[in-house]
């Protein structure tokens, strides 16, 4: 009778406890480098994305006005949202500041694969450090987000490089670039004909001359050579910091993800460093799975104290389909440890032994629909279960209960006051 | 320089803490009786909110026009998008269907204490048993919920009814009575004065007798008595059917948290059969803190099978005040293990050290400002570490570690290959 908006998702319960165990693999990872959860709100002002972003954001904003003549956007990206954050409370908070959250956005685009209306991301970033290592963190933090999820050195890689790179480069050319359309041109490199990428740098105000040395240096991946050609000084600074993050890269054990790649622009303009996406290597259209970098003016732009910044956004609808494509992606399936059968009027025995197996931690279900034997084993297979306890009355009558391991099929009677034996569940990590 | 909307909310690390350990205590409880989580939209047609529950329920919806033309709404309950669902996939779904899930859903309404525009709930749901064991599981695996958190029977109750015994007793009388205005006024009883509360009654058809001696017999708690009153087949069955939940709750172990209250209406003109509230007692002003019951029509309502259904709608603002009264509200603490300190050129040990550690499952901070051994120490003060690894430059010459105990003081040295010691962190559940 009704039916849901395109773009957006109903997750039933098998493909939900596979999106769970992703993000619970994120955040076990996130949490365990000191960074700190937060929770963020749905709407915000629309003013605040076009003040970051201009006034073409709100072709793609859910934004409208609400009943107190508000006008209000669904958050399209949480990093205005943590910036306002931060402005708000930064001055007492001790720094580095280290937040994460996972939650859904909303964008009004062409729906396509891997991209919805409605979509998840795990935000990570670290506010208050300039230092080197605050960049190596966020590369180290990312890796280790896939090593948890099963991938390995072959599936990905980081591409790193510096924003000032590009516009150094730029800068130092003869003619009067505009450097966000050159570095927006440079952004849409991969995705476009090589034809429309160099008109795109000639509307840029590069010659064509300017635009093929531009085009050849950007393919190298020696910072020698690189800060040679440009020879300024914003050039070399960049090629410093780059070198440094990678050296601490080194140290926490992420070099070796990391190619430098000097065409890594990321879209956004409020990037000021180190930028980096991860890509898809193994698969056959080498894609960008997600990215992040440094944001050094963001905060400042907002009315707060100058502070450093550096983040990531992993976008869980691309990571999937890495994972997908590498056969590392959870399991659909939703898992039972015991069903709890009743034979004739033992319901209120049966709910006993539920109750106690529920205290060690188990996941157990027992009869809600009043069915015969046969219909709750049937029920029993069809959710999981691994074991199924029959209470019937002749096994009461006897003092015990019946035991059937679902996968062998094997039947053994235990004495009702040996069950269930007191350990818990293994993987049940509280009481609570 | 922007601020946050009215009656939404940041949650900054120490108040999420909370937050996160209520919302995972909720739901490791409703798991272990097999529901399964699933996952859904923030915006539905806002007509599907119209035909459910009328015209004037656009006045609290934040309701809008997509670029695409649609009516949509910020979602401002659960229950019509499970119906959908339902109604979708229900015929291939083995029954009973049990499901829940944890998010926030917007309504424009005034903000008060414990009343936000954007809140949070977790709802969990029967579909397809129409057996009072699935009403007695609900009022169960709400109660162990509570017991999760750490609140006694002291501090609750479960005020349950049946929404036929309401509507019964009205049918019985002589007067033509306005069945769900009647309801309404019920519902509101507590929250007005007597007069006002008789005038609604009034209103709704009752004669002043007849208010009399129906509010007179909402008081009883005897259910005998009650079906002796009305002598109704309606009645009859209603009673039947509370205490046949009833009893299967005294199986399940909750008989003792439910007190019979037929006055307990529920604002929400659904329901079909048992209907219950949980009030926290022992506030100054007993309050409602969450309620749910039988809905036996809505997914046959919305275009599906008849399938009977049942649930409860948990609000986590309200439940976090219960727990707040009770002093059983989760600590406001963020959580490290251990802060690596760096004196000298130690990084790539000490971020080998931090590495070791994360992979026992540890959280694990380390210098990302480039400070000094004081700064470091304070840093780790105010984060919370229980120990500091401090990797000197002299420590390393002797092959050691100095570790230090936060809370004692106490520090000893370590050699560097018995450090750390492989055991994980034991309240981690798995490697990933």
């Amino acid at each position: 009778m009704y039916d849901g908006l395109k773009g957006f998702r109903e997750f039933y319960p098998g493909e939900m406890s596979a999106r769970r165990e992703l993000t619970d693999t994120i955040e076990k990872r996130v949490r365990r480098y000191g960074f700190r959860e937060i929770g963020t709100p749905a709407l915000e002002r629309t003013q605040m994305y076009v003040d970051k972003s201009g006034e073409e954001i709100t072709e793609e904003l859910y934004a409208f006005e609400d009943k107190g003549g508000r006008g209000v956007s669904l958050t399209p990206e949480l990093t205005p949202t943590v910036a306002r954050m931060v402005v708000e409370k930064g001055g007492e908070l001790p720094k580095p500041i280290k937040w994460f959250s996972t939650r859904p956005f909303w964008r009004y685009e062409q729906v396509q694969q891997g991209r919805f209306r409605e979509f998840y991301q795990t935000n990570v970033d670290v506010f208050g450090s300039e230092h080197p290592e605050a960049d190596a963190e966020i590369l180290a933090v990312a890796a280790d987000i896939l090593d948890g999820l099963g991938l390995s050195t072959g599936d990905f890689e980081f591409r790193v490089s510096h924003r000032d790179i590009l516009g150094g480069l730029l800068e130092s050319l003869d003619s009067d670039v505009e450097t966000t359309d050159a570095i927006r041109a440079v952004d849409k490199r991969e995705k476009i004909d090589r034809e429309e990428y160099h008109e795109l740098l000639l509307d840029a105000g590069l010659t064509r001359d300017e635009a093929e040395r531009f085009d050849e240096v950007l393919g190298t991946d020696d910072l020698d050579d690189l800060a040679a050609f440009a020879e300024t000084d914003r050039v070399e600074a960049a090629v410093e910091n780059l070198r440094a993050v990678l050296a601490a890269a080194a140290d926490f054990g992420v070099r070796d993800r990391c190619a430098i790649s000097l065409e890594t622009a990321r879209g956004l303009d409020y990037y000021t460093g180190v930028v980096f996406e991860c890509f898809d290597t193994a698969g056959e259209v080498s894609r960008s799975v997600f990215g992040g970098g440094r944001y050094d003016d963001l905060i400042e732009g907002f009315g707060g104290q100058p502070t450093p910044a550096v983040g990531v956004g992993i976008g869980h609808e691309t990571l999937s389909l890495l994972c997908q494509r590498a056969g590392v992606y959870p399991e659909e399936a939703t898992e039972t440890d015991y069903y709890v059968l009743t034979v004739g009027d033992t319901r209120e025995v049966a709910a006993g032994i539920a109750r106690d197996l529920r205290g060690l931690g188990h996941v157990v279900e027992t009869d809600l629909n009043d069915r015969g034997f046969g219909d709750q084993l049937s029920y029993a297979d069809g959710i999981g279960a691994e074991t199924v306890v029959v209470v019937g009355e002749q096994d009461l009558a006897d003092g015990c209960v019946t035991i059937k391991d679902m996968a062998s099929g094997e039947q053994t009677q235990v004495p009702l006051e040996e069950f269930p034996p007191s350990e818990g569940r293994p993987t049940d990590d509280e009481e609570n």
